[in-house]
């Protein structure tokens, strides 16, 4: 069966860092691989072009893939829309939402290669391994009511964060597989003290605990979870969390390697269908200037192939392929070293490639 | 004019950073200094006696007082609470809320003496002096509605995140005059690209800026703010945020100091009236083995005779106290290193007093 795979480059160095994916793909299917790859626009690309910053024809054709690979969206360019619902996040947000891809798996793992890029001390990041399980589709990102409007004279805004017991036991089994596939230790992050809806999460996390008796789960403050990823980061697995505390927690993980140019992200459904980005955003600063770091998004193809399509090996050639292209001493301009060789977006693209 | 000061020890190591303070309290006195020190009870320790986290007449004296000084509440006793408002957290919400606390004031800022006790290379956080303002009696914290209920057959768990205007200009002046005073760069946090709420924030912060013109103005998502943090803390000068995200950044940017135990953190009101605390919490599992670091209440003490008591020159002979303490290579356990002299709570109370 041939797998549909859509490419959606998205905005800023989005472009240039799929077109490195998109030789990849090609790479793979020169070896065997059974797919067909399509293009689509979404972001502030396709609000350039349709006015809508996720065309009809963009979610159809997401529906209809077995895997989607993301670029990135947004920029200062499209940061004065007024009307919300047209802004480049919005089609991002429109397509986890309406494909109900409701697992963001993000890694932050230390590529021995690069310790020495973490502001962090090498002893407190070396080998570190953590996978953040982030719930995507509810929580305050989606929560009814929102909005802004006049009470009492005077402008409010507002937003919901809210929590069904389905939804979080959802994502809950996501995180105690996943942890029993890893170390055996979840830890779920809330705010259990201040918060309502954090304490019907962490009440549901205790409710499952007992069906997966090989797993050691704790619970964690926002507060101390932020404190504790700084100050011994080692000492987390896994970690589940809801949208709003994942997207912080995440990026602040991500960050302690130092390499956050190396890091892909899956978000998957509950039929195994997937979106796969790079957790680093679409730098404009650096976009069209051919220095973006393309590993991560290539990276984002293996992680695709091993999640979606079921091809571990191929999977892991790609991943042994990023692995040598570090080990010869190759870098992009972020995760530069001394007596490293710095190259562009292309050269590391062939670089990979090669390898 | 006799100031009354309310010391309120709390829970866990509350009771025994307390006791430094009221010592220092005693010695300020001897020296001059007109306050009329009282104690009450608050949190867990509240609940034990009165069955309610703040007992009315905490409140009374509160009220009544010119500045209070919390040492820490909560504990792992108190979590099996059912009814959230009986919880220890619900004291100190209840005393912010009540005596209209909004602006809170957590400097994170790295004792040179110090410095190898961060976990962040020592060339990225040399010389660090973060203050971030964060809005205390609004935002998610105190947001309605908020509750779990049955809907549609299951439970939901929400809260509301909700700011009018006036909240966010209040304490967006504060965090402009903040800056004025200090580097005169002021970084927002918001997640405006998501939450309506936040639009606002970011609205708000942008009208007020043409009324501080010497003070440049930003803005940052709070996911890009965390990693920001990890990556690079020293482009920040003044940060302001609401409540959640506050929580959140303020514990992770002092945690980056490494000395999260000497941190003081002060709560003000309109009327300058203020509550003054350390930044860490009552960390139950050390509390009463005279382990503790209380240097963060005693400048606590010193940050209340600045701001409150408009008492500088004794706040500063604190200040340096505890400053020569350190020089003189006395260090609690939580900042302990090689070739200095670890010592207890209490002698550390003795050693500043003796400075
Ligand atoms: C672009 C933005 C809407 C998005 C989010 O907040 O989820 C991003 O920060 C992420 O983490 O994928
Ligand atoms: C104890 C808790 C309610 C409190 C908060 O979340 O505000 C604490 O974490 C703090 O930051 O002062």
């Amino acid at each position: 069966m041939t797998h549909k795979v859509l490419l959606l480059p998205g905005d800023g160095i989005g472009p240039e860092i799929a077109a490195q994916a998109a030789r990849l793909l090609k790479a793979c299917q020169e070896a065997g691989l059974d797919i067909d790859v399509e293009e689509g626009l979404v972001g502030g690309s396709a609000y350039d072009v349709h006015g809508e910053p996720l065309p009809a024809e963009t979610l159809e054709k997401a529906k209809a893939a077995s895997a989607i690979l993301l670029g990135a969206v947004g920029g200062p360019k499209w940061d004065k829309i007024e009307d919300l619902s047209k802004r480049p996040e919005k089609g991002l947000l429109g397509l986890r939402k309406n494909l109900g891809l409701f697992g963001n798996l993000r890694p932050a793992m230390l590529y021995p290669q690069l310790a020495s890029a973490s502001s962090l001390k090498p002893e407190l990041v070396a080998g570190l391994d953590i996978m953040i399980v982030r719930e995507l589709t509810g929580g305050i990102y989606f929560g009814q009511p929102r909005g802004i409007e006049e009470r009492n004279g005077e402008r409010v805004g507002f937003n919901t964060y809210i929590y069904s017991e389905s939804e979080i036991e959802r994502i809950g089994r996501v995180a105690f597989e996943m942890a029993q596939k890893r170390g055996k230790k979840l830890c779920s992050v809330d705010k259990a003290n201040v918060l309502e809806v954090t304490i019907l999460w962490r009440e549901v996390m205790e409710r499952l605990a007992p069906e997966y008796p090989d797993v050691e789960l704790s619970h964690m403050y926002v507060d101390n979870a932020a404190m504790q990823l700084v100050r011994a980061p080692k000492q987390f697995d896994v970690v589940v969390t809801g949208n709003m505390f994942g997207d912080i927690l995440s990026d602040a993980a991500a960050m302690l390697t130092g390499s956050i140019g190396m890091l892909p992200s899956a978000s998957l459904n509950e039929s195994g269908q997937g979106m796969y980005e790079p957790c680093h955003g679409s730098a404009p600063d650096i976009a069209g200037q051919n220095v973006a770091n393309p590993l991560a998004m290539m990276l984002s193809v293996a992680m695709m192939l091993r999640y979606s399509l079921n091809e571990n090996a191929m999977a892991e050639r790609i991943e042994n392929a990023v692995g040598s292209v570090l080990d010869g001493g190759l870098r992009t301009a972020d995760i530069a070293s001394k007596g490293m060789q710095t190259i562009g977006t292309d050269a590391m693209g062939d670089a990979v490639l090669a390898a």
